[in-house]
Order: C-alpha cells, then structure tokens, then sequence
C-alpha cells in the first residue's frame, strides 16, 4: 500500500501513445480493450466469489436459528470447520479434478488429481490466453461452490452427528465427490456432452449436498424425541428465528453471485445485461418463492410460517438456479413461487417418512432442485425434459450411493452419532464443554 | 458455469484486429470503449443494488432488535414478506409507473401502467442505446429504492398492526404510491421540471416512508401501556440491542450502494470521482450523526444512549442523501452531524404528542429527510431553498393523504390492529403461533 | 437519479469518433483506456473500502459475543463511537499526516497537519494525473484501515474500560498515532527507504492495535475476578457465540477487501490476476488458520474450542496480511496455519502473564502479525529477516510507548476504569442505564 512508490507500467505505455504511430497507437488500443475484458471478467469472480463466500455465513446463522440452544455451538464450529476443509481439499484435489482441460484420467467422467497452481505474480499478456479470466479469481469463484454443497448436508444432519465424523464426510465430499460429479458438467464431460444444462447449479450443487444430506439423515436416523411412539410428528423449534432470518437474507444476497458470477463474463454488453437478467430474475424466484410460502401457510394452517416463509425464499432460489437467464420476469416468478410451495408440502412429507432434516435443506435444495432443473426446458430452447431428468438421476445417483456407502463405513468405524445422553444434554456440553448461550437461562 | 465451452465472441473480433485497416481498428477500439462505459454503469447498478437489497436485512435486524422478544418473529415476517411483495410489486407496475419515458398518461404527474420486460438475452450493441446500462441493472436498483420505503414503515408500526392488513397496504405503497411521487421527480415529472433537487433520495424515499408511517402511526394509536394515565411516557425497551446495532451497520453498508449508485454513471473519471466523492461524505454524515447523538445524550441525560446513537448514525445519512455530492467533507460533517442532533429532539417530541414510533423512524426519515433535503442549497447551487421545501411539502402531503385515507378504509373494513389480548400476549404466539425465542426465559 | 435527464458528455464525444480523423480516433481511444485504468482502480478503493467499512460491524458483533451480557450494550457503543470518531479525525488529521507526499514536517518521520480535501465535483481529466485513483476513493479506503486499527483495542480492553476515556484514546490513536507510524512504510517515510515490507498491514495495522490494546491492557489491569488468589485463571465466558461466529464470518469477508484492495491498481492483467492471487492466499490462510485450531484444540484439549477456532481463522488473516501476494496457496497454507497454532499457544501465555485480553485481540493480531510480518522474508525475495525485525519493532514500541503514557495520563487525570460496583454490575446498567438484552433472565 505504498501508493507514492507505485509504478504503473502499462499506463504509462499509454501515455505514450501520441509518440506511436498511427497503427500500433489503435492496435494497442485494441488490445487495451481485450485487456479490459479479462479484468471485468475476473473481478465478476471476485465479487461473485466474495459475495458465495458469504452464504458460508448464512447457512451458520440460519442452522445456529433453528436448532436448539444446546446445539448452537456445535452447529457453529461445524459450518466454521467445514469452510476451513472445504477450502483446502479443493486446492489439493478439487479445482483440478473439477476442470481437467485435456487431461482427464477417465475422459469425460474423472478427472486429474494435483493440487491449484495459481498464475505468476505480475502477470504479463504473454504468459496468459486473454479469452477467459485470472486462474485465481476462478479457483476462488469454484471453491466457494464447492464449500457451499458441504454446507448444505450440516444443515440436515444437526444436532445428532459427531463433529469429526461429519468433518471426515465433508473432506471426501469437498475433495472428490463434489468436484467428480460437477466435472461432468462443468468441466465439460459426458453431461455436457449429452445436453444437460444447469446454469448455475440447481442439480451439481444444491441437490448434490441434498442427496448427500439425505443419505446422512437415512443412516443416522432421526432426533431423539422427533417422531413418537404413535408415529406423530412432534415439532422441535429453532432457538433463534432473528439469526434464521438474517442467514436467509445473506443467502439470497450471495446468490446474486452465485447465479450472476455463472455467467462467466463480463466483457461485453450482451454478457452484463445477462448478468442483470440473472441479477433481476434470481430476485424474483425469491420474493415469489417467499410469497407463495407465506400465502399457503396462511390458508394450509391458518396462520403464516415464518420458517417455512424463509424456506420458501431459499427454495426459490434453488428452482430458479438451473436457468437464471432465459426466464422473463414472469416467468421467473412462477418458477421461484412454485419452488416456495413445494417447500410447504415437501416439509411435512419428508415427516411422513420420518426423515429428520433439522432445518428443511432436503426441501429446499434437493427437491426444489429438482424443480429448477427440470423446468428449464420451458424457458431454455436448447434443454430437454428428459435430458434434464437423466442429468438429475445421474448426478443424484451418484452422489447420494457415494455418500450412503461413505456414510455407513463411518458409522460401522469410528461411528457417526453422539451417544443418547450427549444427544439429550446437547452436544454443546458434551461435546464441546461450551455453551453458546451460557448466562441465559432456558425456559 | 462450464467454462470451457463459453465462446467469447467479440474478444474473438479484437483478436482479429491486427487483420483490419487502421481506420475499422480505430473505430473498433472506439466502439469497444463505448461498450466498457455501458458494462461500468450497468455494474454499478449490480453493486449498488445488491447493497441497498442488504439493507433490507438492516432494517429486519434493527426491528427486530428494538421490538420486545413477544413480537420478533411477527417483525421478521412483516420484513421478510413486504420485500417479497414490493419486488413483485414492482416488477408488476412500479418500474414503469415511475419512470414512463414518453409514455406519460397524464404528464409530469401519472405514468403508465404495465410490467417490466428485460432485454434480450445476448443482447448486442445494435439493439440497445449504449448512453446508459441495462435495463435489468436500472430495474434491480430501483427495485431496491422502493422496497426500502415499505420498510421505513413497517418499523413505526411495530408491535400491534396485524400482519395482512400491513402487506396490503405495502402492496399499494410500492406498487402505487410510491412510483407515482418518484416519477414526479425522478422519471423526469413536474418536480424535476421545477428544479426540485434529490440526488437519491432524503425526500422520494425517506420522508416518503416516514410520511406513511406517520400515517400509520396515527390511524393505529399508540401501543398499550406506551402512555400512561398521568400523560407520562413509559419507555419499553428494545429487546436485543445488538441485532439493532447490527441492523444499523448494515443499513450504513448498505447506504453506500443507496447515494454511491445514484450518480448513475461509472463510465468517465468524472463520474468515479463522484461516486468516490459521495462514498466519503456519506461516510462522514452517518459518522458525524453518531457522533452528535453520542455526545449530545451525554450532555442531556447524563449519559449515552446508545439506540440514539444508532438513529443518529441513521439519520445522518438521510441528511445527506438529498445531496452527497456536491459537500465537502466538512459540510458533510455538518449536515450529518445535525442529523443527529435533530433525533435526539424529535425523538422525545413526538412521544409528547403521542405518537407511538416503535424505532424512531419518523424522527430518522421524515425528519431528518426534511433537513437533508432542505439544506441542498447550502451546498448545490442549483437549488433554492422555496423549491425545496416546495417539493417536500409535494412529496409529504402527496404520501401521508393517500397513506392516511388508506390505512382508514383498511381499519374500517378488514381491520388495521390485533385486539388488546393478542397485543398483551404478543403478536408472535397470537397470530402466528410461534415465539423467536422460545428456549429462553422472560425475565 | 433522473435518469432521462442524464447527459454522458465523454460518451457523446465517443459516438462522434467516426468524424474524426484516424489519428484522433486512436488518441482518443489510447485516452479512454488511461480513464478505464483509473476508474478500475479507484473502483478497486471503493470496494476495498466498504469491505473493510463492514469489519467495523464484525469487530462489533465479535466482541458483543465475547463480553457478557451485562456488558454488551457497552461494547457496542464503544464500537459505533469509535469508527465515527476514526472517520472525522482521520479526515481532520490521519489522511495527509500518513501520507504527506512532498510535505513532511520532518522528512520520513512526520507528515503534515491539514485536514482533507476531496476533487471537485465532475473531475476533468485536465484536473488529475490518471496513474492512480480518485482522492476520494483512495482516502475512503484508509479511513477504513485507520478505523480497524482502533477497533482492535476496544476488544482486549472490555468489561472494564470507561467509555469517554477510551474514546478519547482513539481520537489520539486515530487521528496521530497510527497515521504517524503508517507514514514509515506507506507514505514513503524511513521504513520503506529502509526495505521494510508490509503489504496491507500486518504489523502497520494489526500489530499497531495489538500493541496499543497491550499496553491499555497492562495499565488497565485484569477484570476482577478473571484471576483468582491461588493465581489460576477463572475463565469467562463469551454471552453469544453466534454473534461471535457472525463476528468472525464477518471480518473473513471484510479481509478480502483488505488484503485485495491493498494491491492498489486494478487496471492491468497483471494487477487483476494479482488481487486473485491476493484473494486465493487471504482464503486459504484464514482456512488453514480455522483448521490448524481446531485440529489442535482436539488435541490438546481433548476437545474442539469454537472461540479458539474463530481466533484461528482470525490470526490465519492477520499472518498473510503482510504478504498476500507473493505466497503460493500451499506457502498461505503454512502461513495461515502457524498463525492458528500461534494462537492457541500464545492465549494461555498471556494469561500465565495476567494479562487480560478479553477477546484475545494480542494473540491475533499483535502476535500473529509478528509472525505473519517476519516470514515476508520467506517467499518475498526483496525482504529480509533483519528488516522485518526492526520495522515491527520500531512500530510496535512506538505505538506502545505513546499508548502506555497516553494510558497512564488518562487514568492519572479524568480515570480510565469504572469503580469496583459498576465492573461487578455491569457496564451497561452502571455507566448507559440500557441492557442489552433486558428481557432475557440471567442464568
């Protein structure tokens, strides 16, 4: 930060344009331009990438809401403890297992294992294609959807799985299985070979860490106390619906990134009023989605939900994922609204089934994931239903049969859930010997 | 996001320049900087508006705050579903209503009404004026603006307005109201005619806000137990002051986007200067604003308070919002710092009148958006004083008739307030069943 | 925001290319890029500085969530009434003491005294040298450092410190001590002639307020109760984890800004693939600080300690901070990582010391920053050990020396702790009469 001691070259190369001719004086002109591109592009990742990051924090504040105080702690070194993985197993394996360029090991469905090599420092123009954007503004862009899938599965399996055994998951999970299943698509394997299109990851990220949530709360099985001996469903509330809210808003204010960063470009017009497209219609998908949850719960039950409200706006989000551009406005109102109300009929039936999702993530990401992907052959000319629904298969096939096998090797070895007592003292204490709460009293 | 398939097609072109006479690089590289100017204001409105939708999450988190724990959850749901409606609301009618173009359907004073359509997706430079930004970026940001006046509302009316009712009247707000006195000024109306002066927004916005909240206020009544029997106010304090403070650091983020993203140009050193003039004044402001209040309730009451201090730091930045341009730092200094001198007054002024402001956003918006928008001609040498309270008044009378007729047909057919038990009892278990809070005892 | 209304002069004189003559086009095309650079750059400054604006936030919520609840309303007055001081003596004083340019007082030891002044409004390209960035930009993107380092002492010195006391400490703080000391390295003083590096602040900033926290520390003297006759340490803990986890996401995020807007050019491929370097390291080391904790509390301790792996986090960013750059992901890895090990060590040894640092704000970043500071030399060819160790020394008793007076000076005139009763009681009720969570029973 020593701005008197600053050089900038290239600037100053310009300036000395009056003394070039005519035809270096436009072809660096020209260049200039193509320069340009490359730093709108990369700095789209950077703030997309920065603005992804921040889910990381939403998803920790709206699971510290909804679970139970004695849980709170433990829910909060778990997302703390699962971005720290996350962010070194996909420098170790994940980036490049992800994007193998030429060098896949299996073409087309595995990828290459070695670790990210960033760009040199002071990069010139000569040492980098100028058609894309910095290798680290990339790296930093991927790895916070790759952090994000982890952050889905702790969400459902709360307040029951062990701390290392869940970090255990989260490693292979952030370092092979994630990165294998996304290359298909987005590192242009057989995916995308066969036409499926996920823009921004409705099926690759949020249904992937659904299925892998899903598989987690098969094998660990349900809370304590969750569904009686009469079979009845008993409600556990979240302690904090005030932190709930505000990991819902951080949410939806990171998924502009999410989906906007998706598109990879932001050099031209046409690739900045996309990104407004994607911008203005993942806005939508969630106030639809949030309405519709908050009018059905309204005439279901009689009274608006707040929790399901707050699902009903991530489900939005999720539906509208897979395709955040083509849609109109409209249209993207009807895709994120129904994505709000499959969240109020899908919460009761995982209940039927007497699968415990602590806080609706099998809902929201898996299911309404589903929805996002399905439906962007209504707005996306050049998808198929069915094509989408054999991606979908694929990919949550796949991840959820890795997960189980992973799931059910941890239980039989160093095992998955705490002990009954811990359970019922909450892992807080047990587990951690550290309240988060510890001078207010519980009613 | 599969990026090696993405086909960057006008970097192609400008690969191709060296092929090209000088005079098409010329023109080439002309046009390209065309373009990079199109892509910068359009950014600066993703950024802007993404920064203004966070503070969506400042005004759930300040309310949520300063309401007592019984009501919490009602807080988070109002906030949560009025963004939802005011973004259909104004995709549905508001966009186009305030900023009508040619298509005034009376001009100056009604726009038109029908809903917002995108550009194309892939939009190229033949189908667009390039003098501006893409109408999905203008749209989000605005969108933002008129959400932002729903919650200004909903934190005067805390507490004892029923949750329907409430989203109704935000339904009419950012679908009707609020386009239609924005257009008067902003899409070129009357107002802008006269030489009006509100560079983003301390009269459009906030006092527009605080008008019908002022509304609101009125056709409700005070809370019970807010005014005792011998005319005494009875403070009822805010139930966790640091989600308030929070709120409040959220919102001063947010602010940023608010009067930085109004230059509404990012494409030449002049306008990057100002959006940097504007970023350190609006700093300034809220500084100064929490400052004056800081040492003032020192001064007053013995001691410092520190709810004041946030709605200083508040109302130091709607101080400057009518003008964070033209101000140098120290008459920013100043314009804030009365800002939050004014809300150390006014606060207990309207209690002496009975208005029962749940958060003080009255005396933050209304009042303080007064100031600011007044003093523009200190610092803006064109405007006039008369024109600016003219405006004002336009502006003010405009909302708080509408507002205030409005709130009494909503009283007198479906009901504005819950009855007296659900009050006592809390908005959260009366009407939704649900407490924010539930683990933790009542002291 | 009349957006109808807006003129873009420069883009008109664009569009009137095609009259021109090919030796103008290519000047004027040459001349857009030059303004390109610059509106890249003091973009870079705007967003870098709302970045680090929003640690302010995260300072608060950390230390909120590390005091108890009786002092928590306290603690965020202390943390919204020093950023506004920060922001107006800074601009009285603090930008152009730190950096003076041609105007020392004494050459490379002391600035000058003036407050700030911005650009006019509208700047011309005939007003500025284009090599560099907006005065406005640059100066709003070190208030926010300036502010960081004051936010640092508010943590250590909690639950005890009296509010007007500590104030006026940072008015001294922010408005000369670390101005004069950032002057060394940043504003071309005698530690950069002298080879010293510092790239965003690891011992300019952190261990800056570190340093001052040390030594308001040792004259402040532990909390009673905090150290108990038989010379154990009785630990106290934090009322909130889950703001202090939000605290600590937070400063994560702001550090992107910090670290990446420290890069000082955005307007070349080398300066944009350079601030994605900066990003990948600052994520990784903030990662493998989390990481290093966590495993090594289990360890140790037998159990996983979330505020040990916060601070982890915490001290992971501080280590890379002076060089985030030049590191590879794996050399950021081992930085970052050591940081976490470094605080698991150092925060028992400085309670074995009776030093009671509340929050552990000299483990972090005086601590860490040593580290982080001292290994420059390992991957930065231009640093040397020896330098390294001298520049933090001469910092660090520099702004110790003038701290512990300053310290000793207010405590020996107006007091620097509150009495006995108000310390057992509480800060809130005994010196603000407001708690921060008044509804909720203490346990």
């Amino acid at each position: 930060m020593m701005k008197l001691n600053k050089i900038f070259i290239p600037a100053a190369a310009l300036v000395a344009l009056p003394q070039m001719g005519m035809a270096q004086e436009a072809a660096a002109a020209g260049e200039a331009a193509l320069h340009t591109k490359y730093i709108l592009t990369s700095l789209l990742f950077l703030m997309g990438g920065f603005l992804v990051f921040w889910m990381a924090a939403g998803f920790a504040m709206l699971e510290a809401g909804l679970v139970r105080s004695k849980n709170v702690t433990m829910q909060l070194t778990k997302n703390m403890g699962l971005f720290g993985f996350a962010a070194i197993m996909y420098w170790l394996l994940g980036f490049n297992l992800m994007y193998p360029g030429d060098g896949w090991t299996i073409t087309g469905v595995l990828g290459a294992f070695s670790p990210t090599s960033l760009e040199p420092v002071g990069l010139a123009d000569t040492e980098t294609a100028l058609d894309y954007a910095s290798v680290g503004s990339d790296f930093f862009f991927q790895l916070m959807f790759c952090a994000t899938t982890a952050s889905i599965v702790s969400g459902t399996m709360a307040e029951r799985v062990k701390l290392w055994p869940f970090l255990l998951f989260v490693v292979v999970l952030t370092g092979v299985i994630y990165p294998i299943e996304a290359s298909w698509q987005w590192g242009g394997g057989w995916l995308s070979e066969m036409g499926f299109s996920d823009f921004a990851g409705s099926t690759l990220v949020h249904a992937a860490g659904g299925f892998a949530a899903l598989a987690g709360a098969i094998v660990l099985g349900p809370r304590i106390g969750k569904y009686n001996k009469d079979g009845k469903v008993v409600p556990i509330p979240g302690s904090n619906l005030a932190l709930a809210t505000l990991g819902t808003f951080i949410l939806w204010l990171g998924w502009f990134g999410f989906n906007g960063g998706s598109q990879l470009a932001m050099g031209t017009i046409g690739d900045i009023a996309d990104i407004s497209r994607i911008f203005a219609n993942t806005n939508m998908a969630a106030a639809a989605g949030a309405v519709a949850a908050l009018i059905l719960t309204q005439v279901m039950f009689g009274k608006v939900d707040l929790t399901m409200t707050l699902n009903g706006a991530l489900a939005g989000l999720v539906s509208i994922t897979a395709e955040p551009l083509a849609p109109s406005l409209f249209q993207a109102l009807i895709i994120g609204g129904i994505g709000g109300v499959i969240v109020v009929f899908a919460v009761p039936m995982l209940d039927r089934m007497k699968i415990d999702d602590v806080v609706g993530a099998i809902p929201v990401h898996l299911i309404a994931g589903f929805w996002g992907t399905f439906i962007v052959a209504w707005t996306n000319a050049d998808a198929s239903f069915v094509t989408q629904i054999i991606g979908f298969a694929a990919i949550g096939g796949f991840v959820f049969v890795v997960s189980y096998v992973l799931f059910l090797i941890i239980k039989s070895t160093v095992g998955l859930r705490v002990g009954e007592e811990e359970e019922i003292n909450g892992l807080d204490m047990a587990e951690l010997g550290m309240e988060a709460y510890p001078e207010f009293s519980k009613g």
